[in-house]
């Protein structure tokens, strides 16, 4: 399970205050303690500041990576801001997102092009968020396919199939685990990857429901997830499952998990 | 989701010496917690009493109908302890189990034939325990055949493919859970089944991981489960995942648990 520490978020209010003030102490601590936690990845978004975010970005990406020895994730959907971020971004980083857009598209599929990086391919395109496994399945394939014909490696494309809230409709949570696990049968070597909070989207007890849910996930193939690394019962949650789904030889995890008193 | 509840089994000490000394209040009390906490059948088993079975069984059957109105799943490998329950049974009984194994076979099967009784069938032959996914398909194709053949409807048959522990083979998890996936799509109004707590065997914090483990597990398909209702962690998991599958209108059930405080 690769996992991706969300907490770098210009939207929530603390770090973006820190962005704004240049606090690398906070930001660096925030990345020290997601990475102690278990994340392989620190996303870095710079969202809110339309103006700035390419310098924004940038400044996260040195800020992180001055003390800490972990690849980002830097989270954008403009291309312009995720060239600044790389220009100084060491290793090998996680790019997120490209999607079937069309500007977003064209525009970044020639950065991405022959190089390693890790890239969050959502299915999205022009016609908005997708509603059926169908609609997903659609997308992912003109993604692959687009990505493969420009030399990424099926192993660095990490699917987002999107999760859209039961709320709205009570399939759409079947619909994403369905797509997961046709995506990962389809392409063999491939990865997929979400964010979880949308799910549990106009419902009460939303973090026990999203972590219902990566469970769900991990049962149907997931295995990338970009959560808050923090939440000791989430990350008890896919210990668990990952176990369970027989990706822990040995159970080896688990145990360790275990006996750290890290599972609920 | 089909909740059996497990508590009344006389390999648990209190419950064994309360059918010794024929203490109906005891067992009175155990099946209405069950009831209240959301089983829709009340699970005898008598199995220690080997040349008693049958009187204990029937004992059972009358003590836990003679207060309340719910039916029971008659736990016993045996068609003569079974048949003697169904003598005082009221209501449509669940059976727990016929198997593959020759002898429970042929005499359980004259029984059963084209009567509206709910059935668990396990997925174990005179070889054994099944290993892989094929093995579970190869036996759940034969048991379903051979009771539609003799008149019972595909709405009262649950396959149980039987949970086997993770800390024996790390596949055991995965095996369950893609032949409950397929045994789903293959029987049109099939159900799925099976008690949880094998899964675990052998690794420390049992019950959080067999929480873990229901939840994927209704990710791919089963709507029957063995357990014991009154651990209130389980049972929120279980609204959780059965809203997250889509199996829950409007959420309904999950808002109510909510507003129950039965979500942990």
């Amino acid at each position: 399970m690769i996992i991706v520490g969300e907490l770098i978020n210009a939207s929530r209010k603390k770090i973006g205050e820190a962005i704004s003030g240049r606090d690398a102490e906070y930001i660096g601590k925030i990345a020290r303690e997601q990475m102690e936690a278990g994340a392989h990845y620190i996303d870095v978004n710079a969202g809110i500041f339309v103006d700035d975010e390419p310098g924004c970005l940038r400044w996260l990406v040195e800020t992180v990576q001055k003390e800490h020895d972990i690849p980002c994730s830097i989270d954008s959907p403009s291309p312009a801001a995720i060239e600044t971020a790389l220009s100084v971004h060491k290793g090998t980083p996680m790019i997120n997102s490209i999607s079937l857009e069309k500007d977003r598209y064209d525009q970044l599929l020639p950065i991405l092009a022959g190089t390693n990086m890790k890239i969050v391919a959502l299915c999205m395109s022009d016609d908005g968020m997708p509603q059926t496994v169908e609609d997903r399945l659609s997308i992912a394939d003109k993604l692959v396919n687009g990505l493969l014909q420009h030399n990424v490696a099926i192993e660095n494309i990490f699917i987002d199939p999107l999760v859209q809230p039961i709320s709205t409709n009570k399939d759409f949570g079947m619909g994403f685990l369905d797509a997961v696990e046709e995506i990962m049968k389809r392409f063999e070597g491939i990865h997929t990857m979400c964010g979880l909070s949308n799910i549990s989207f106009g419902l009460p007890a939303r973090k026990f429901l999203n972590r219902v849910f990566a469970v769900m996930a991990i049962a149907n193939g997931l295995d990338g997830l970009i959560i808050n690394p923090l939440d000791r019962q989430l990350m008890g949650n896919l210990i668990a499952a990952e176990a369970l789904a027989g990706r822990d030889d040995y159970c080896m995890n688990y145990l360790k998990a275990f006996r750290a008193g890290g599972l609920e």
